[in-house]
């Protein structure tokens, strides 16, 4: 019982999503923005698609806790601190420590913080978040839910690196994946969609967003992900490269007199991907506008589709066989004509949409041709509530 | 007319076969091993079946050049110098400089040289293979012949990593691949055995030795492969890593104290793959007698294989199918349970052979059941002849 809030915190963001809890009601969700940055903004959804909007300085992320709670107390939608009785917080890398979610105590944060170079953009800011969290509502229960706890159970044979085997005993080297748990929950969607048992499938979820990752979920358990050791593997993403050749980091750093490695993953994480090849955006929907007038935004749109349909097809190799194709995330959920590129290149494989169909944007559909051999589903993703129901698995064990 | 000799210089080996040409007739092939370290030898095959081997201190490639010419001279394999009129040396990286063979002057060696950060391993020694040879022999026709030039085909979708796109243009960073020469030589020689044109056929080449690399062969031209800006990408190998998160490598940098990038990058290449994950030995022979007392030995196998898998599933998805999977070099001409391994873990695509065909080692043979969808063949690999080909053009044109 009681309300519970969903907590993802961002290097300059923090967003939340609050619940009444077991009914998983949505309260009210929002964000803010630009934390630490000139032009930080507020923004509040709740009641019957009313929202508020505020601009002003948010210095820090405690500063952005306070506004947010603030606004659910002036607004009525809780009348009191003490009904948030669960906070649940996205935390990127959980490494080997972490095989599930978890209590957050002093150790665990610490721990936490320790696997930062693990995902040195996320689990960081993943802290500050947790941290402002506790320094407002100490008391409250406190669960770190993490993205790669889904891929758990992926083999040996897909998480190993080819290295040195000793640098995966020693040190942890090793793929650990990520979105574990939005490509978990869309698979439960997913699967009650096509009316059949997640254990009886072969699907390949796509979260397609800023990050991006596709992961082959074989008998409802993750047995193969784009993501590796960081987030910046996989797949080509907004900003970030994707897979690439390890002499290039040398190479380029030469070639571009930077001295730190820390200097050249930046880039790769922050200056690559679309946003690197096309040269005008980061953000799909602008390449995608761009691309009759830019080879280069052309080639960014054919480079992302292209980068999928490997993955899909190397997929569909290992598991022998794919039931369903599932979208999610921002151009997962929103990108018809993504969609579109991508069915259509892997129509070897029996893959085809209803382009009526297709025009869903951000709804759970299944945008399959009749005649289609594999089922292509969108099914929103939603996080925050796989966050708050883990919080509500913890409230019960209290 | 003539004889022409097709030289394959590594930093410690000197591989030769001599031609005459134009009727191909192989005259004698060999090899000096450990150059410049302790128990070198030189073996030389020739005639019927006879061959010779010496184990004597080796100093040098110029030194093994010497020994492999006088060899051709005592034996009565050639009766002077004078009738070699043609030299092909295999070059791993030719970069975006050279689209093709090319004949040797010293600016064309310069510029070798100057690639040698597209392939650290291979060029240097390429380069000393080409001086050696030409200090005995300095005025007989000399061409280049690059691992690169097949892939020059790659369309920008599939050879443009996710970076920022001046790197391309300024710097040269994309993927090259390698073992064109033997990629092209055995697709001509499938297509020949299917008896259809190469220009009508989907082909995946898979030369597995102690490099590896797979290719996609789109209607008798190179459009996808494995390998990257350099051959250390791709799939698993004898003692290279293949794929990795870039990340790894400033982690494990940090790990093992070590401060030079190079050192790294030598461990990815000499330390990994079948032999880092085994703990073994990077003979796939080893590994797979070593496979049911050793866990890691059955990993380093099925992590071979699947990386495999994953690229052959990959490759059908962009091509839209495959007319035939090629096995070439050691592991694919002659790795009996290798093939078994692969051909029954993609039977999700109606790839099937006939167990008794499959028993061929090193020769040309169709090892398909009747009832595959996808032709699989075995095809020798004659990278050499292949060189040698690239000359007699050369000849011609003189």
């Amino acid at each position: 019982m009681g309300k519970t809030i969903s907590i993802n915190a961002g290097s300059s963001s923090f967003k939340f999503k609050l619940f009444e809890m077991p009914s998983e009601k949505v309260l009210a969700s929002g964000q803010v923005d630009r934390i630490g940055i000139d032009g930080s903004s507020f923004t509040i959804m709740y009641g019957n698609e009313q929202n508020m909007r505020i601009e002003r300085p948010v210095k820090d992320h405690e500063v952005a806790v306070n506004m947010v709670l603030d606004a659910l107390i002036d607004l009525k939608i809780i009348k009191s601190y003490d009904e948030i009785t669960g906070i649940g917080h996205r935390v990127v890398a959980g490494g080997e420590i972490f095989k599930g979610s978890v209590r957050i105590t002093d150790k665990v944060i610490k721990q936490i913080e320790s696997l930062s170079e693990y995902a040195p953009l996320h689990n960081p800011a993943n802290v500050m978040g947790i941290r402002a969290m506790q320094d407002v509502l100490p008391n409250v229960l406190s669960v770190a839910v993490f993205d790669t706890s889904f891929h758990e159970t992926l083999p040996p044979k897909n998480y190993l690196y080819s290295i040195p085997y000793e640098y995966y005993q020693k040190y942890g080297a090793r793929k650990y994946g990520a979105h574990g748990t939005s490509h978990q929950s869309v698979a439960q969607d997913a699967a009650k969609l096509l009316g059949k048992p997640l254990d009886s499938l072969k699907l390949i979820t796509l979260h397609l967003g800023a990050g991006s990752s596709i992961d082959a979920i074989l008998h409802g358990k993750s047995y193969d992900t784009s993501m590796g050791f960081t987030p910046v593997s996989g797949i080509t993403m907004a900003t970030r490269s994707g897979d690439i050749d390890v002499s290039l980091v040398n190479f380029l750093m030469e070639k571009l007199h930077i001295t730190k490695f820390s200097e050249m993953i930046k880039i790769l994480n922050t200056k690559s991907g679309l946003l690197g090849i096309s040269g005008i955006s980061s953000d799909m929907r602008d390449v995608l506008e761009a691309r009759h007038e830019s080879i280069r935004a052309q080639l960014a749109v054919e480079i992302f589709v292209n980068n999928i349909v490997k993955y899909v097809g190397a997929y569909i190799a290992e598991m022998r066989g794919v039931d369903a194709l599932v979208f999610t995330a921002g151009i997962g959920e929103s990108g018809i004509s993504v969609r579109r590129l991508i069915a259509n290149a892997l129509d070897y494989f029996g893959v085809k949409i209803d382009e009526e169909k297709n025009q869903v944007q951000g709804e759970l559909c299944d945008i399959s041709a009749p005649d289609s051999k594999v089922k292509v589903l969108v099914v929103p993703t939603n996080e925050e509530l796989a966050i708050a129901r883990e919080v509500e698995r913890f409230k019960g064990e209290a």
